[in-house]
């Protein structure tokens, strides 16, 4: 067993429901505390001199000076593998350039497909891991990556066998999805029902026999797939044995009322979801995903998460980082911003980066500092625990620990 | 002499005009670029192969792999000199406190005040420098510096005397302004008018006296002084031979017509500013400034800066950093947020952080990479100029010059 601490504040989001709204006051918060590590897992988290008294052979590691500890954060949105860079799309978006004139000029993720297909797979490799790295020092030790970039058997492969190779070569813990069903490919002959059943019918069997994937997703809207397609689609792909999320309601309302049909862990992005969305959203076990990170990289308006929580959902926070629409990657900065705009208390903000994104990824172990749970915890140079969202992302991590042990 | 270089993109921002808006392809960008620096001063900027054999006897600096570089930045419009922290304050306001709610819980103006009056000398001058170097980070070597947060005779001394010291321990150039027209202090015996007579007969002799700052800033808004005793106030510093800078226009229209009126450098804020404002800013020289630090602070709307280039005003962009509103600090994070909300140009950010943030500050010596200017520079490890904006804050600086030397 391993003690680490003391802590000025321990912030463990024990107790915290899954759903609905919270307020700062539910927080708990234990002063002057210790984590007690066991295996991998957490065994007590209390005051740390008592747990030192409890347990006075065990080692410990020592923390200097005032820090605060919470659960590492869980980002259950990304589509951090791809080839290339699009901050030409970037800089024409905000040049008032319209969506077909950056596709003319070779922008649009039909830029990004190629690249990826044309990267080298230690290349792939190596800047997937660079922002893997990125994120690991940001306190988010689990993150969930897209495959979405090949869009054929053979790079949809690629992709998600890249995504299992990174997982043997980093602390954190992956979670890869297929996301096959990004696009159309321009490439492929026949309607967007039939490339469905092409991935159904090639992709998918697979992926389930080299085990590279337990999730699949589609991006439901008018440029990409429709809802009735969409619907057949994923409620096969759920006979198939995979759990289901869905990209709905980014520009078009509509598709979080299929992904609550289909029963899917997550409906995400749902800037554009109106009451009707939101009425099916709160009573389902749906988690409702904000991803600030497109808002702020595009300059469009904000998920409502404050009505989906009011009205009762689960709601959970994720970086969408991708080089098309949410190129920053800093989901701190990107909750932080979403809490002032959809005014967010902190709980709300904590919960929806920690436990309710570990629960859209169906990851009950993870994201509350209580025993029995994964011991994964970041810590911050601070004495107090409200300073990480009040800096906006401005304030870098102390450490990052991953089952009990710093990286 | 210095050449420094070779860098594979040199943005000079030369031959840009001061006002109005930009496109892209005005961005004069040298590839496979040099430096060349005499005495502090740019003496060249071109290719750096021919800057070599012109001048075969320079000290060099050999910039190692892709790299690109521009005019460091200007910061025109912070408050970071100041104890204390209102990350309670920020809690607050996003849990849906109101204004009077977060005053009575001890929050506000009031409380940076406070805390700030009682704050140890080197205290202050320590967490001023921590910031200032946290800017400097970021490629920003000049930085406007506010007074405020004393506002008494004793304090506001105190506070301008401190930026005065940090300027002796920084490698930035510091700009003071004495803001003690920041809001009148609850322990003033006497009504607003009075107290900005204090301000002209007690603080601003000694503040000349002393050369403590060169600028008066007022903050013109309902909650603070209202619109005839400021113009009234500027006017009579104006005569004492100060410059003038205005809060203007933060929640309600109408004091920017103030700042043009006295012939104020720069009116800043603006997010409240109405058709009339934006024809006044047009054609005077009045820097209109953006401050999108305090739109992700509070969650509230942006500078119409898109309206303002295309009316013709000369528009900064600067991160009003303070312990209240604006606390993130991250000036490149917030101007490319801006750029997508605005939808401004690369070429708008980047004049509105360098020689147009400058020209509010009225230093004409900076800003631009061209002949006569002060060498400071920032370099990025990209070999695209886009990618800084793009990664919204999360791409770091790799080197910073100041004077033509790496800090
Ligand atoms: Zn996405
Ligand atoms: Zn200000």
């Amino acid at each position: 067993m391993r003690l680490i601490g003391p802590f000025k504040q321990v912030v463990t989001l024990a107790n915290l429901p899954l759903r609905g709204k919270l307020s700062d006051e539910q927080l708990e918060i234990i002063e002057d505390g210790g984590i007690l590590v066991d295996q991998h897992k957490i065994r007590k988290v209390g005051n740390y001199e008592t747990l030192r008294l409890e347990n006075p052979d065990v080692e410990t590691e020592e923390i200097v000076g005032e820090q605060v500890a919470l659960p590492a954060f869980v980002d259950s949105h990304t589509h951090i593998c791809f080839g290339g860079n699009r901050s030409n799309d970037f800089a024409m978006r905000n040049a008032g350039k319209t969506y077909l004139e950056i596709a003319e000029s070779g922008g649009g993720i039909w830029s990004s497909v190629q690249h990826t297909r044309k990267a080298a797979e230690d290349e792939l490799l190596k800047t997937l891991l660079e922002r893997i790295d990125f994120l690991l020092a940001l306190g988010i030790t689990t993150i969930e990556v897209k495959s979405g970039y090949g869009l054929d058997v053979e790079n949809e492969l690629k992709m998600l066998r890249i995504i299992k190779k990174a997982q043997e070569l980093t602390k954190a813990m992956l979670v890869p999805t297929c996301l096959s069903a990004h696009l159309k490919p321009r490439d492929f002959d026949g309607s967007n029902e039939e490339y469905l059943q092409y991935i159904l019918n090639e992709i998918l069997p697979k992926v389930k026999e080299e085990n590279l994937a337990r999730r699949v997703d589609i991006f439901i809207e008018k440029s990409a797939f429709q809802p009735e397609e969409s619907k057949v689609f994923l409620l096969k792909a759920k006979e198939m044995g995979f759990e289901i999320t869905v990209h709905a309601d980014q520009f078009t309302p509509g598709s979080s009322k299929i992904a609550v049909e289909v029963g899917a862990t997550s409906a995400d992005h749902l800037e554009a979801t109106v009451d009707e969305g939101i009425e099916l959203l709160a009573t389902s076990e749906t988690v409702a995903t904000a991803l600030p990170g497109a808002s702020l990289g595009l300059g469009e308006k904000f998920t409502p998460a404050r009505k989906l929580l009011d009205a009762g959902a689960i709601v959970a926070i994720a970086s969408d980082w991708n080089p098309g629409s949410a190129p920053m990657g800093n989901l701190i900065a990107q909750a932080s911003i979403l809490a002032t705009f959809e005014k967010l208390t902190t709980a709300e903000v904590l919960a929806g980066i920690t436990f309710r994104s570990a629960f859209a990824l169906r990851l009950e172990d993870r994201g509350r500092l209580e025993e029995g749970m994964k011991a994964d915890f970041v810590t911050f140079k601070t004495g107090n625990f409200q300073n990480i969202l009040y800096n906006q992302g401005s304030l870098k991590s102390e450490g990052v620990f991953v089952d009990g042990m710093r990286i």
